[in-house]
């Protein structure tokens, strides 16, 4: 499919607890109801297959860069993001790119 | 749709070249005619849109974590790992994570 797919790891802090992992999923979970620029919307914690792994990852597809513009920015993922996601993350890698047809 | 997702970010190393940066989407794109168990594969380099992101991300999914087993120990996929990617890395990430109904 064509678009623009936005791909972001984490790895969180040694001292987040289960109940603020899972905080960021519930939360995450209901913005595709809200933001409908978000086309496809997956995320989780890792597997646990493979040593070294980072914790979390998020991929999220738009029709194109201003649709994930305006997820990036909406302020109700700006609240989770400052509220949940940022005190536990120790680490974040973040790409977007497009996605060929 | 369910099943299992691989999410990898690479940052390249600074003196990698366009050229190497290049043979590496061109290797991978072989994979989804070579390894059947790659239900859905798409990658790409940044688009430039944020400030501080890293430079190549993929995104691969399967029907289980067996599946992802075999695309991540296939003979091939080694061969572009050592070959290509390895010499240009400067850093990687990864997740796998159940891609939930």
């Amino acid at each position: 499919m064509s678009g623009f797919r936005h791909v972001v790891v984490f790895r969180w802090r040694d001292d987040a607890t289960a109940e603020q992992r899972k905080a960021v999923e519930d939360r995450l979970a209901e913005l595709p109801g809200l933001i409908p620029e978000l086309k496809a919307y997956a995320f989780g914690h890792d597997a646990g297959v493979n040593a070294g792994n980072f914790d979390f990852a998020v991929v999220a597809d738009f029709a194109d860069r201003d649709a994930y513009l305006a997820y990036r920015d909406d302020p109700r993922h700006r609240a989770i993001i400052d509220e949940f996601i940022n005190p536990i993350t120790a680490e974040r890698h973040a790409v977007q790119y497009v996605l060929e047809p």
